[in-house]
């Protein structure tokens, strides 16, 4: 990781270390930067007694929940650091007087000025790894816990996120047939359903609304494994298409059930088992939460191939950006 | 309300306010039953300083949050008292010491057998509107409320429910035609969305899990509407059909906002305004809250007329309480 970055989440970190206490951490965006927190959220959730939520930006903004002061931590993420709810966001936290932390990839963005503690990530295949906002939020995610709830783990999982990069490389070389496959057997589904737990949820939650609706303008709903008894299952038929991720972590049981269950009435799902990814050089203790970024490589072997085949590039949008709304 | 209900509820809230400390409050159910109390968690989050969260049981059974003891006040509901994993979560509820609640149609349910404080809710046409398990839960919640943060509204708030029957009733004169009208023209659909956000999500979320997906095979998604313009706007098209509750509380500008994009593109958006709901009679402190329950009846009217062209009975289910799962 660069220098500069580093010392931005030490920046950060120190900020949080300063409040005598803390009250609760808020973990605040839109669309996929939300998701990306998700994992987070679970985590602190898991492993402090300090509360924490999550919410899309502008919910946080107008039904602002009741306590937000400076026994805060407002963790926020645009990755353009210009989507205006997630900058007032940022704003009202700092105003308030809460730790207003921001990561984005523009640097003196409307974000970047409006929070108290902007650390930047970079973007796309000539980044190096270590400098992608994954590693960044996890790094800062990890230094935070560790402030709050010390433990050799959150150390030695910051450490061992400089060997994510590999890890990452070897489970697309191990799914790249599966994902390519996966796009040509998928190409002509209207509707896809993908299915996850835990700290898998918000990987899921992307892959419907970003991927699959946004990028693809396919019909989905990330149905969560526990819920998927009651009610949802009642769609599943043997043409109906889902994407499961089957955890590592604490509930990878409801992952097995839902599994079990789908595998049965639908021809159609797909499976991603993290159990069969080789997750050497990831700290054991911070496993379950880092496994959802490669749950998430995997994705992007199989909506590449999709997008491929269906002939619709990702980067196609007919609204977004497209106009004012 | 009968005397055994107002004195089931009056016993748990005692029992709240026995505690000295009370660190959290844990709203725990899984499908219709989670979405009832989406809004009473989002209530909890804007009016009091004890933070609150929502889970659907067997995450909460799995994957426990850090704090479970005897500071915290655990709520479960089970309409059947039957749902394994609820039952599983007021147990563990009760062995850690918290308050443990639950709310079920069935007396001595295993649901009711688990808990520390039963409270039964009456159903169906017969029953007293006074003892439908959304007054008995709004109650409850008013109730609690009044204890951590005492306040005239809570009190009117709940006495202000005796009229809901009656508002109801107003409510479902006045969108009988729209309902049935509904159901008539959509009856075709493979796919229909639902979008709303602060106290309604719940609703929407119901409408789409259990109402479309689970009673009628219908494709569905609940698009929190402040989400919606950070990818799941991608698939509206003119023949992409949504159900909008734009609500009467501080999230309404999202709605709105939601609104005035979806209904220039989309060509089949429904919407269901709290703002033309006749609330006389009820407690202008939590209208926010129980309106809701009115967009509720509205949703019905429109399910009903649905289920009726369909010819597919909302009682209908092909894998739910027809074998082992």
């Amino acid at each position: 990781m660069k220098a500069e970055h580093l010392s931005q989440i030490q920046a950060a970190v120190a900020a949080v270390k300063e409040r005598k206490t803390i009250r609760r951490f808020y973990f605040v965006a839109c669309g996929g930067s939300q998701a990306s927190m998700m994992p987070i959220q679970y985590m602190f959730d898991r492993e402090t007694s300090i509360p924490s939520a999550i919410y899309t930006s502008n919910e946080f903004v107008k039904a602002t929940p009741k306590v937000l002061d400076d026994t805060c931590v407002v963790l926020t993420i645009s990755h353009s650091g210009n989507t205006p709810e997630t900058v007032r966001a940022a704003e009202l936290a700092k105003e308030k007087g809460a730790v207003s932390i921001s990561l984005t990839n523009l640097v003196d963005s409307p974000l970047w000025k409006a929070c108290e503690y902007p650390i930047h990530y970079e973007h796309g295949p000539e980044a190096d790894p270590n400098d992608l906002s994954k590693v960044i939020l996890y790094t800062l995610a990890f230094d935070m816990l560790n402030v709050v709830e010390p433990s050799e783990k959150w150390v030695k999982g910051a450490e061992s996120l400089n060997n994510l990069a590999e890890v990452t490389e070897r489970i697309k070389a191990k799914y790249a047939d599966f994902g390519s496959q996966w796009g040509k057997d998928y190409k002509r589904e209207t509707v896809i359903y993908t299915m996850g737990s835990g700290a898998n949820y918000g990987e899921m939650y992307s892959l419907a609304i970003c991927l699959f609706m946004e990028m693809q303008w396919i019909h989905s709903n990330c149905i969560h494994s526990g819920e998927y008894f009651h009610g949802p299952f009642e769609v599943t038929d043997f043409d109906v298409p889902f994407v499961l991720v089957k955890g590592i972590g604490a509930t990878r049981e409801l992952d097995e059930r839902a599994y079990n269950f789908c595998s049965k009435f639908s021809q159609k799902l797909a499976v991603i088992d993290e159990a069969e990814f080789d997750l050497t050089g990831i700290e054991p203790g911070v496993q379950e939460y880092v496994a959802p970024l490669l749950a998430g490589t995997v994705v992007r072997e199989m909506i590449d191939s999709l997008a491929h085949e269906r002939g619709h590039a990702l980067s196609v949008r007919r609204y977004m950006w497209q106009m004012e709304y």
